[in-house]
């Protein structure tokens, strides 16, 4: 992924001009005006920026949920893109906020691990504890620092503030411990991370953990909750209503059921065990 | 909220050349196109707006929802921002389509009360019937004057048109009567407003209510449907699962549930009567 | 409908510097990141480019319903706009993708009805087969050509590049039969299309078809599931929970419950028949 991200950025790196982009991460719905209050802080303070929406349908205070999510997406967005992740459950408590820069982007957040699974620790190049930033939005309140701090603190970043006027440098961020498989005889055992909206589970399993557990290019079974399905290369080379396991778009390992719902017709949802072997 | 908001206005006001905003609001849902057709409209008028969201889940048809959800968010937009709202039950009738200036922002919509409590009378500083603009889409059709007449007059203005020449200036515009407490012996009894999609109710009394009842700096607690509930500054002051009052972001008091929902728990809804006492 | 938007992109064609529009109509949902994704895409390669949703709550996999949705759309945009439709079960297989090129509009996705509806025949200026162009990205995966394939083709558009440096140039591609309206005797007899977020039921039926079938003038009513249905002007001119038939804002004729859905009401589903006849 390194290798595609790096060769991909050359590419397409927009002019120096270009305006700045900001995502949006957060569980906070579309229902309330709570994402558009975020957007017209930032206009207000960095007109030109871009705005893009990641999602807005973390389940609630669903930290690892956001941290997934973030971090499948954040790769296809161009070098200096600026990334807001709001899963906030510790909001009004003395939890940090940080900025946190790496080679190709910014991370802004909660200090909660929302963004450490887009951030590995080798990839982090600057912390920056925003909590009691200059930038922030006065009074401050109790319950909606995605208004309050983040955007702000974002909308600084787009305006090409010095990182170092947003808040003192820190050393270490909050870290979720990434769901990994585990290899147990000639198996490989995994585990569901998230399921989309098609019914579609990701698991934790890597395109490169296949590679790295000789599997390549024998044919392999998936079983899960007591189903066991093939593995092949695309939705539609199974009949429709039929399972099938392949490499997915983010190169993880997904379980699909063609024309159907693998969350309905297998009963897969996040942490159910799954276990991949040579057929 | 007057003096935050100017403050902000002075601070981080965008240059005169920034692209116009125009912001949202409808009981639309995002299932339909009927938003992305609003979009092509104003763009294909004013190329360079930037165009907002705040939200088309308002409950279809209710007038008194939109209106509180546009007055909660309105005021986080720079100035010259322009709203537009769209909860239209009399789409094809003699109810007149309005602009009305502030000192601030534009708001556009029918004229059933949509816009009102966002532009308290006081802060009115002109209201032009736009109902057979020069500026609406011909033909006119019966059923989506978010397409036909809203959107083209918003672009209108975004473009710097004359608003003497998108209508007639008129004198009145119908008006909502926003819920307010009432003081009750030594207590302030007031309603739940709306509850968001965290399952939290925001009631209509607000924090300069609280400081009016010589209520600050005592301990508080709120009665809602036969629950007690204490009052804290923050979600995470009370376990998770326990019932908290606090002053939201909108300056108003509300009740939630760390890391729950009042919704569910409290049976906090629309309407629902809420009584703070001194402790 | 044609004369309608020939006079609109006349008056209000933008200058040929206004950033380009590329919509996006896909069964993504917004639950995921993959709608975000796609415009971390677009960005990267074409900064400018303004981005608009048209629906991403097309039925999982409903191509029909797909096509309805973007042509009903389309039309409502400046001239110039890209459109991108991804509802696309046969991903990953060797059907095409493809381009076309319209007087007005480019259209862009897979080859399999999904962009028929929009783009009549006749209208046809240019079809690229895009199956193979360079402009994608690299590795193509099998699963979300709307990040590797439609979105990097789309920014190519935007970006100026000459069409035929986009792929092969090619002579047909699939296309759906639209629903039609037969006579019956001295009825018309069509079908509900789709029903949109407030319940109304959309039919196949334009306004036209009543014009060439004499109806023009006369009274008419129209039934379906049994209930026979008054038409009228505008939602508002039958009572609240009362049904109502009109010419809608597509010119074609709706169905619906004033205040209320003609879903729940009459059992408005798409597929069933209506019968439109002089009352």
């Amino acid at each position: 992924m390194a290798a595609r991200k790096s060769k991909r950025a050359d590419d397409r790196a927009p002019a120096p001009s270009a305006a700045p982009i900001i995502t949006l991460t957060t569980d906070f719905g579309t229902r309330d005006p709570f994402v558009g209050i975020m957007r017209g802080v930032i206009l207000g303070i960095a007109p030109s920026t871009r705005i893009v929406d990641l999602t807005h349908a973390v389940p609630a205070q669903n930290v690892l949920a956001g941290a997934h999510l973030l971090a499948s997406a954040a790769r296809w967005f161009p070098r200096g893109t600026i990334h807001v992740a709001v899963v906030d459950p510790g909001v009004g408590t003395r939890r940090r906020a940080l900025a946190v820069e790496t080679a190709d982007a910014w991370f802004v957040g909660p200090d909660n691990g929302v963004l450490s699974l887009a951030v590995p620790a080798r990839a982090v190049r600057r912390i920056v504890d925003v909590s009691r930033s200059p930038y922030r939005l006065r009074p401050v309140s109790r319950t909606f620092h995605g208004r309050d701090v983040f955007a702000p603190v974002a909308a600084a970043l787009a305006n090409g503030v010095d990182p170092a006027r947003l808040g003192p440098a820190v050393a270490t961020m909050q870290r979720l411990r990434p769901s990994r498989p585990v290899r147990r005889g000639k198996a490989l055992v995994g585990a569901v991370l998230w399921v989309d909206g098609f019914g579609n589970a990701t698991t934790d399993i890597a395109a490169t953990d296949l590679a790295r557990a000789d599997f390549r290019g024998q044919r392999l079974s998936i079983t899960i909750a007591g189903h066991v399905v093939p593995f092949r290369s695309s939705y539609a080379a199974v009949s429709p209503g039929r399972a099938v396991a392949l490499v997915n778009s983010s190169d993880l390992v997904e379980i699909a059921v063609n024309a159907g719902s693998a969350s309905t017709a297998l009963g897969a949802s996040p942490g159910v065990a799954v276990r991949i072997e040579v057929d």
